[in-house]
């Protein structure tokens, strides 16, 4: 990753730190304004990837080991000559290229984003897509954006996750019987010719979806509470 | 959007600005360390956002009016009670809830997250699925992503942006005629006997996959080539 004329050290140290939270290493910086950007106090765990920064003169020795150059922008984009694609499709791309081979994503300053002399070195452009294309991107913001996105399992919209395992039916059957015990004995339930309402909370109590875990605890509630309660009438 | 308990109105602002980034407006606070948020520099484009948020004294007020309530954690979380979901799968679920009642989302303070209690008023947690699970992100960025995922069109994935239209065959072969002259011209190609270096060149400038809107460009350099070379030998 590549941080061309960055401003504000903390947003160098937002960077790193973003990197660090999806798994990337390699921080060049392109004629920081603040020299002392190694100490930003926004790089929390990022400090050795900080340390280890490489800072370049110009974007050609920067990225000169790279073979595909991608420069990024939050705004529409300027120069039509260039390839513009989304950060969904475009991240796709440099995923499959990072696999054979090393690639250099460009990120420009806080103010005026990338030159167009930046992006002459760019095969083609990154766009994030906001819903107001005139409102520009914090960097620190930016920068997570396209390395979470880089990061992204494609699948993992689709893996549900483990899901609490739900109780069996014999605890829940017990559950309705010890709640239509406790609406008898509160009166809730008036009188024992409304059978209704016994299979209406048996329904209830199913639709609640008590997990394994959650039904002893529900039970043991329930008994306290009848217990509390006495014989009833 | 629900910030709680947020130590600096810096990450208040940039949250704000990844609202606005995004499309979204509802932004409420509870107990922020700062009162004097609304002035956070970080919120360029966001001051409108930023006037209209609303301060709660506790979640529960601010969470009141939703039907679902998902708290957000970029560690490994803490309750397995909870149901924990991926940013992917659970922004899935968020952006479906979204088209037919409220859905509150809580990001709790920098340094520890949403507490124990906070937690108990949600309904599930949203997990962002970093590389290093033990290292936090950025509460501004950490914002931003549940944003971003949360306006994803799930088909930008696979809309192939607009390409830049192709060159048509004949200013293609009018570039390799241009350029076998002026290969020749210039001694690259030494003898007219080597028929063979025509039909390379022919070969490597359709490689090349020229633009319509390089073509003339090309063509131009090429014309502007052989004037300065002459007619050759």
């Amino acid at each position: 990753m590549v941080l061309v004329a960055t401003r504000n050290p903390l947003n160098i140290g937002a960077s790193a730190r973003a990197m660090a939270n999806f798994g990337f290493r390699n921080l060049r910086v392109v004629q920081p304004y603040d020299v002392a950007f190694r100490e930003a106090r926004s790089a929390v765990g990022a400090a050795p990837l900080l340390a280890a920064a490489e800072e370049f003169a110009s974007v050609a020795d920067a990225v000169a080991d790279a073979t595909l150059v991608v420069g990024t922008t939050s705004i529409g984009h300027r120069e039509l000559q260039h390839p513009v694609r989304r950060l969904e499709y475009g991240a796709k791309l440099i995923r499959r290229r990072l696999e054979r081979s090393p690639v250099a994503l460009l990120f420009g300053s806080e103010k005026f984003g990338l030159s167009n002399e930046d992006l002459s070195y760019c095969n083609w452009l990154m766009h994030i897509p906001t819903a107001d294309q005139k409102l520009s991107m914090n960097l620190g913001q930016a920068v997570a954006l396209c390395l979470y996105e880089l990061a992204r399992n494609p699948r993992a919209v689709d893996a549900r996750p483990e899901r609490s395992k739900p109780a069996a039916a014999g605890e829940i059957e017990q559950a309705s019987v010890l709640l239509v015990e406790a609406l008898r004995r509160s009166g809730y339930i008036q009188t024992l010719t409304e059978a209704s309402a016994e299979e209406k909370v048996r329904r209830l109590v199913r639709r609640l979806k008590i997990s394994q875990h959650d039904a002893p605890v529900l039970l043991g509630m329930l008994r306290q509470m009848l217990w509390k309660m006495g014989k009833g009438q």
